[in-house]
């Protein structure tokens, strides 16, 4: 199963901040290993971090780093980079490829993403090449790349626990 | 393959505008017929009715609608209730089940939802039992329904359509 980490670009704190905490928390339910900030925001941080307390695993939110530096690094130390956007390749005719690799960092952008980003990138995957949202795009790649094993991914340390029920809650405290 | 409306409860005007319309585009980019909306909020439909206008197809969204009224009518005409839900059954139990049915409901809660929904709901749904975002667990409950036909999706009548490319930009005006 390869390490999948995110890295979120162009976040403005102002108006992103619930946007990209959903982005953080999906990829925290789907497997991912931690996301990088490309902006300061520490209550994104903060949030996810309770989240993680809460909930367990050790998922990591990083802050004001620089996106192009993080592409730069991931590439040197032998990761492979998959931005995520409209423009690109079907997921399906590459996610086999990609499944294989061992490290794969995944970029998601705002709306506006650097012209360069796409010549950086090692896949420009389209998740549909229709507007829709970086966080249903992130969850199908999750998915695609975990193949669904992610879906049932135990978290340890959590002080809580959900018992899955046809209706109604039942919770544990841990 | 199944009829899939999503309906979105819970939604805040003044809060919830940008996640409500990523859920609305999430569930036409990935096959969905139409959202009905148990709110007021023209905004959230003329978006998402600009969007239609562009890139094709013709999903709907229907604003001030009842959500009791709509599940009603909706289980009343033989259609299926599945609710999203981290306290419900796990996907990959129950979605060769619902993947056999005509038509299915989806509905995507907020923060919190009606106790009585619980048990109004055919089907209670937990994409992980994880806290994660309403629009990452509709992108994968309609990739698991549509077992990934939706990613390839044509959307008739469209104005512009892009050429899935390896590196930058590729799109068509028609």
């Amino acid at each position: 199963m390869p390490e999948v980490v995110v890295l979120r670009i162009g976040h403005r704190p102002e108006r992103d901040q619930r946007v990209t905490t959903h982005v953080g928390l999906t990829a925290r339910a789907l497997g991912a290993r931690g996301m990088y900030l490309a902006a300061e925001d520490h209550g994104i941080v903060q949030t996810i971090a309770d989240v993680v307390d809460r909930w367990g695993g050790n998922f990591f939110v990083k802050d004001r780093v620089s996106w192009r530096g993080c592409i730069r690094e991931w590439k040197e130390s032998g990761g492979t980079v998959v931005h995520l956007t409209m423009y690109g390749e079907r997921l399906g005719t590459i996610e086999e490829e990609i499944r294989k690799k061992d490290r794969i960092l995944i970029v998601v952008g705002a709306e506006k993403v650097p012209g360069d980003l796409y010549g950086l990138a090692d896949y420009n995957v389209a998740v549909t090449s229709q507007p829709h949202s970086e966080i249903s795009s992130l969850a199908i790649i999750l998915d695609h790349i975990f193949e669904g094993t992610e879906l049932d991914l135990e978290h340890a340390g959590a002080k809580i626990r959900i018992h899955p029920s046809p209706a109604g809650k039942s919770t544990e405290a841990l």
